[in-house]
């Protein structure tokens, strides 16, 4: 790359107005700076200022990449459909999979992920123990026919990603090659200039260090995270954990019924009776694998049927219908209380903790019942975390209330195991003599995606602004227009470039200074160097884009500043 | 990359034997070398060696297209179907494209190359004379869906491009881009250390600047070419011309008729009477349009039907059948010569000079007629280059005999004009403000297919064999298998690497110095340093991998050498 790039002879064409249909910052400003442009939905060019900040990413994944031992490598994207047939996404990944087939009429598809390919790659490369571990990537061509391609370049249907893939013969292998990626990713990360969060991607119970995501709060993510303002706690929504904390079940009073006509559900009963629907256990009714189950969570909180179904996996969860309720005259709808459900098995939410007492359904039609106390008048056969998570829950590390914020996904760690070595029947030759099937890992980070979270995180009113190892140029210096202030311009220009300086000039002729200032805020250069009033006595004035601080120096001054 | 490698850390694996279905020396070499791997017919991996050198290649061409001002962009691979039919090459591509749908059922295809769109990008991008010239490239992934993808990495069916595109307001504008770009091309061509030719890639009639075409001899090439043994003339076969050289009519003998029973062709003829066919003067009839035209060329050679139709072009040529002969009793089968041929057109190849005698027919059946002299005895309506080149012909520089090689085309030029920008009226304000119509270039290489070519001009019977530039390493450095010698060879990769020398070391235990040598030959680094029998005294080998000259020499001396 050039070290000087003059405006006059790049390729840029800066716009006022947001594009139409932008909703989000990164598309808004990508484009109105120049930096890429829409082909089709989800599709986009990266013009050549965009391009700069594009390979400047990618270089930094691939030197912390390189740091850990990775072996850069090249996969096509166009793939035949036999290994992912064989490993069952050629069918799970349903319509987000590009289909296509050659002129032959076989089958192919555009590459989403490459686990398949990879697998392949090393079974035929490496044969015994001393050929592990192995750890390979590429920086590549991603396709997903997202649904509703949104946001930029956030989430297209083509796009970049650095793909890695751990090889090892041993868990503890694995666990190495993931602990590796997990501090490259942070390096990574913290390079960039991006704000992130790791959360467990799962619950518990698949084990919480088999996967991790990295998430970029911003306002335009699509993931829903909780983060604790007291302390480094963060999570998936999915992933937060509520500690089960019984108390005492004495000295409750007697469970007393109450006369509650019409109230079958928590609304009408917390109205009719003057109390908050906290005060009140709700008890929903499911089918796990046929049986019908009882799940009661705080009448105030809502069930995360998919936190259950994950729990209960395999077994299927279903909602109850009116037919489930033909000839079991125990359960009473819409007034079913765990006291006295002898035949239905109970889950309940850890907040439903022994000592806790409950307004609840009485199990008789237009009946409820207060003072019913969990482990004094019915017992929880199971507890699990079923509750949606709520802005102000307790953060499971400190207790303070968790604030719930929207993120986007920029990395993702994670421990696949044996799935496509299984598959595929990759082993090595052990270090007896017998086969040991390979453990692997799975890694990515969308490149492109970070270029459009950093916007997300570091734009302002005025455009884009970058930090110095990303940005397309370290200064971008703008003669005001006048002979005098061009030749400034441009001779500074030569000298920082002769020093490793990466200089963008702005020597256009025929653009008014107001122009070339706001230009240079949309671009968003960390430093602008500005050749006007003073340019005849050799003083230029500094700005820094960010902070919007300004300084007149002697030209000399300057150049020592910048090259420093 | 990190400047030192060991071979014990490497995904590389080495193979003794040729792949069975591989025919060219790329294709076995940078398999068994274990550069590349094959995904799918003409779908390839690239393995960490192969991505080294693949990337070598990428930033020669890189810097020389910064170096005339190109700037870089990306564009999607995966395109809408709309731009392609505007220009009709949605059509004309035929089976050679992948098409497929997206989820919404909307028509895509993978990009070939991109004329259209970047059309499109620069018409939104620039708007005004003063926007231009624009020369914009992009190293990318490209798809063909060729019918017999073959000869390793040379024809894939993804491979990865340098496509770059000029836009100017003038001819003269396209000139001098066009003019960058074959400078450029020289440069990139000779750092890669390719042996090249360029030829015209069209007759003269198109105008032999218009398009040329870089072509790199080899046995493997799919292109057959001319090249002079004497002078740097070279060019396609297609381009070849024969200068028409007139002689005197004077001194020739009647012409004479010859009874020639049964001989309706050149050889039977030719046998008759003795003569040799180059005596001959062979009369092929066309239909051009319907009408019937004559095409003379001497008895010997062929006529090339591609270089008459395009020169007739756009009118058709099509072969007479014998239903044209009906009626036309001035055309006797089989005994055509172009004397007395008045109602029909004569075209003649340049070797029919005037001054020139045949033997011809007779327009007779069974009679043939000597001593028939053109400009004497028949005119010529039109000289047109129509023979199929062959080798020895006269090389239209120097006089020499021609030769004709096999190359493979590693870089085209092309002045494309106003064709692209007529289809998306891509307009710019010219200085008097009124619209002007951009005219274009565009030009491409080869990147995967310039490292196959490097590997079918530079390969050896021991392996691969990169010049500096392009080596995945300078230094390849074997450790004979002794710990001493182990020692030193990481201690002398760690110095060479300390000062920026790029260092493959093989470390491996358990394998045998033999196979450690012949693995070092196969991978092809320029230089072998050998850690051996006088590793205890400090003292080593160095080998030349293309010489294969070698010299011991104290391990300071060495590097002293490798640094220098």
């Amino acid at each position: 790359m050039a070290q000087v790039q003059r405006m006059s002879r790049l390729m840029v064409k800066t716009l006022r107005d947001d594009p139409a249909d932008a909703e989000t910052l990164n598309h808004k400003l990508l484009v109105r700076a120049g930096y890429v442009r829409r082909t089709a939905a989800g599709i986009w060019t990266w013009l050549p200022l965009g391009k700069k900040v594009y390979e400047n990413v990618a270089r930094v994944v691939r030197e912390e990449m390189d740091a850990i031992g990775g072996q850069e490598v090249l996969l096509p994207a166009l793939l035949p459909k036999e290994p992912y047939e064989a490993s069952g996404r050629y069918e799970e990944y349903g319509d987000l999979l590009f289909r296509l087939k050659d002129r032959k009429g076989s089958d192919y598809l555009l590459g989403p992920t490459h686990e398949e390919i990879f697998t392949q790659v090393v079974k035929d490369q490496c044969s015994s123990y001393k050929d592990l571990p192995v750890i390979l990537y590429q920086i590549q061509t991603k396709y997903r026919d997202e649904a509703r391609p949104r946001a930029g370049v956030l989430r297209g249907r083509e796009f970049q990603m650095k793909d890695s893939y751990s090889f090892d013969a041993s868990d503890e292998g694995l666990a190495e090659a993931y602990a590796l990626h997990r501090a490259a990713y942070q390096r990574i990360f913290e390079r960039l200039g991006l704000d992130y969060r790791i959360v467990s991607a799962v619950s518990g119970a698949m084990g919480g260090s088999a996967s991790e995501e990295f998430l970029a709060p911003a306002p335009a993510g699509e993931d829903t995270f909780v983060d604790c303002p007291e302390c480094d706690y963060a999570a998936n929504t999915e992933a937060v954990t509520f500690a089960l904390k019984p108390v005492s079940t004495d000295g409750h009073a007697a469970v007393e019924e109450l006369d509650t006509p019409d109230t079958p559900t928590i609304e009408t009963l917390a109205e009719h009776l003057g109390v908050p629907a906290s005060a009140t256990l709700k008890n929903l009714l499911v089918k796990v694998d046929g049986e019908i189950v009882a799940v009661g969570v705080p009448g105030d909180r809502e069930v995360d049927l998919g936190k259950l179904g994950e729990h209960l996996a395999p077994a299927e969860v279903e909602l109850v219908t009116a037919e489930d309720f033909v000839g079991r005259d125990d359960l009473v709808r819409g007034y079913v209380g765990p006291q006295g459900l002898e035949k239905v098995r109970y889950i309940a939410d850890p907040r439903v903790a022994p000592g806790t007492s409950w307004i609840t359904g009485a199990n008789k039609a237009d009946k409820h019942a207060r003072n019913v106390v969990c482990g004094r008048d019915f017992e929880v056969d199971d507890y699990v975390d079923v509750v949606v998570v709520e802005a102000g829950d307790p953060c499971p590390a400190c207790g303070a209330g968790l604030k719930l914020d929207r993120a986007i996904e920029i990395g993702h760690i994670f421990q696949l195991g044996r799935k496509y070595a299984d598959t595929f029947q990759l082993d090595v030759l052990g270090q007896n003599g017998k086969p040991v099937r390979v453990t692997m890992g799975s890694y990515g980070i969308g490149v492109s995606r970070a270029v459009a979270a950093l916007v997300e995180q570091t734009a302002d009113e005025q455009g884009l602004c970058w930090s110095k190892e990303i940005a397309p140029a370290d200064v971008h210096i703008v003669a005001a227009g006048k002979a005098v202030q061009t030749e400034l311009a441009l001779d500074v220009a030569e000298q920082l470039g002769a020093a490793g300086v990466r200089v963008l000039v702005d020597d256009r002729a025929g653009v008014s200074p107001g122009v070339k200032f706001t230009d240079a805020e949309l671009i968003g250069v960390p430093t602008i160097l500005v050749a006007g009033r003073r340019s005849a006595d050799g003083v230029v004035e500094l700005k820094d884009r960010r902070s919007g601080e300004r300084e007149e120096l002697s030209v000399a001054d300057a150049i020592a500043r910048l090259t420093a």
